[in-house]
């Protein structure tokens, strides 16, 4: 791409849109095509909620999520149970057990996980804040929600043994095979899972 | 997602990402989380970018592509062959072409291609400006380098139609076995195009 290189402007553009995680260079060039050419109102839209994301969204005081005041909604929430307290990774992973239903409890959203590699730490993660939230003497639970992978796992072990130290029950999601799944698709160790921890079925 | 919605100024942030070229509610709120958690300045970045692209960026006067000047940078350059014009459909498809360095003419770039199905026709297309642009009396071939798509291929079949009426010579890119290509992963039609176009080895 020497003479026929894109002008300054798209360049930048193009390099901008690669920031956003898994856009490569030709996804990149798309979404610039694309906003430029086809949605030049979409372009707009983006600067407009870029921008005032920036500047006015901060973290609720209290769950640690995103937050355009000072308590997110949920939190602000009186018809919440306070003795309850469920540990999450992301927003993401709050909007998905808030949507079982099953869940009236209050959140801490982690916004990651331990991850030595990538140097998260529990002070990079920032635990102490959450340390200070489950012993404010009304929680009496703590449910660790955070994923199933390696580093979530890892997370609510070393969670796990913090919170439980500090005099508070602490729980985490049950493992096994998923709704719907069938055995001959589910891998190995989730089955080893379900058979360890199987349930007597009482007649 | 009710009680647990995500305030405002982040859903409008996720809406507004949203409108990229297939990225969907997942990507979207994984894009949003990870510039406002992970990359504040590269979330500034990309305000910037678009701001500066949505104001200043507009169209090749001769080529049609975007530039931030009245001319881009190839049609600008004095070292192209001005009687050669070989036409795209988008700045990526140029841009590879030009990555060839088999080429030396000028580009026109359509910005599309012809889909009665989406409502693109000659006119939306903008097709006059590529007339009065291949009627300049100095270009003398016009070499069709739309995609070998149903839709890229009708879109040269209509220009050709065309430009040969005025008078000018046209080509189509050579179809065939890609470089490296092995027989038994290339389809079919391609394999009878490329029968149907076999080249006599002079020994």
């Amino acid at each position: 791409m020497k003479s026929a290189a894109p002008p300054g402007l798209l360049e930048a553009l193009v390099q901008a849109l690669r920031r956003l995680p898994g856009v490569g260079p030709r996804a990149a060039q798309r979404h610039a095509y694309h906003l430029l050419q086809h949605d030049r109102e979409g372009a707009r839209q983006l600067v407009r909620a870029l921008d005032a994301a920036l500047g006015g969204l901060g973290r609720c005081r209290l769950c640690n999520t995103f937050a355009d005041a000072e308590l997110c909604e949920t939190c602000a929430s009186p018809r919440r149970d306070p003795s309850l307290l469920c540990v999450v990774e992301t927003p993401a992973d709050q909007a998905m057990v808030e949507q079982t239903l099953t869940f009236q409890g209050r959140y801490f959203v982690l916004m990651g996980r331990l991850s030595p590699l990538d140097g998260v730490g529990p002070r990079e993660l920032g635990l102490q804040r959450l340390l200070e939230r489950a012993g404010d003497g009304v929680v009496t639970e703590v449910i660790l929600a955070t994923n199933f992978t390696q580093e979530g796992e890892a997370t609510a072990h070393y969670l796990g043994e913090l919170l439980r130290a500090r005099g508070l029950a602490v729980s985490r999601l049950a493992r096994g095979v998923p709704v719907g799944g069938e055995l001959e698709y589910v891998d190995a160790s989730t089955i080893a899972q379900a058979m360890r921890d199987r349930k007597t079925i009482r007649g």
